[in-house]
C-alpha cells in the first residue's frame, strides 16, 4: 500500500514561500499568475496492510507528525500499487 | 485556471528528508513504514487563460523555476475551477 499525502497551509494562513515564488515567476515574465501556494507532498510506503488499516495509520501519522494541524490541513490518497 | 504541480526527487536520488521522516515515524511506533519520499506541492492560480496555453505556461514555469530537472521530476494537473 502506498499513500500520497498532501499538506498545505490553511487558506487563512499567510504563505511567504508562495509569495516569493509568485514574485520570482513575475520576474520571469509570468505576470498573469494571481496566486501561488506551496505545500508538501509526501509518499509513504506502508508495505502489506489492508486499506482501512492503512487509512487509519496515515491519519494518525498526519496528526502526530506530518502536518501541524494548527496552521496546516492535509488530505491523502491510498493506492494498492506497490 | 488553477494548476497543481507535484515536484519529487528522481527515484535514483537519495532523499535524506524522507529518511528522517521515516525514522521519526519508526520512533512513534510505525515500524511497518518501508519508505518515505518528500516532495513539493505547488498550487498556481493562472487567472483566465485557456487550458492548452495554461499547460504550456506551467511546463515552462516548472522547467525554469519550480523544479530542478537535474535531480527532480514534476507532473501537473490543470483544473477549470477558480
Amino acid at each position: 500500500m502506498k499513500a500520497k499525502v498532501y499538506v498545505t497551509l490553511k487558506q487563512s494562513v499567510l504563505d511567504p514561500q508562495g509569495k516569493a515564488v509568485q514574485h520570482a515567476l513575475a520576474a520571469l515574465g509570468f505576470n498573469e499568475v494571481q496566486g501561488v501556494r506551496v505545500g508538501k507532498y509526501i509518499e509513504v510506503d506502508l508495505g502489506a496492510v489492508d486499506k482501512s488499516k492503512a487509512e487509519q495509520k496515515i491519519k494518525t501519522m498526519c496528526e502526530k507528525l506530518l502536518a501541524n494541524t494548527v496552521i496546516e490541513e492535509y488530505r491523502f490518497e491510498i493506492n494498492n500499487s506497490c
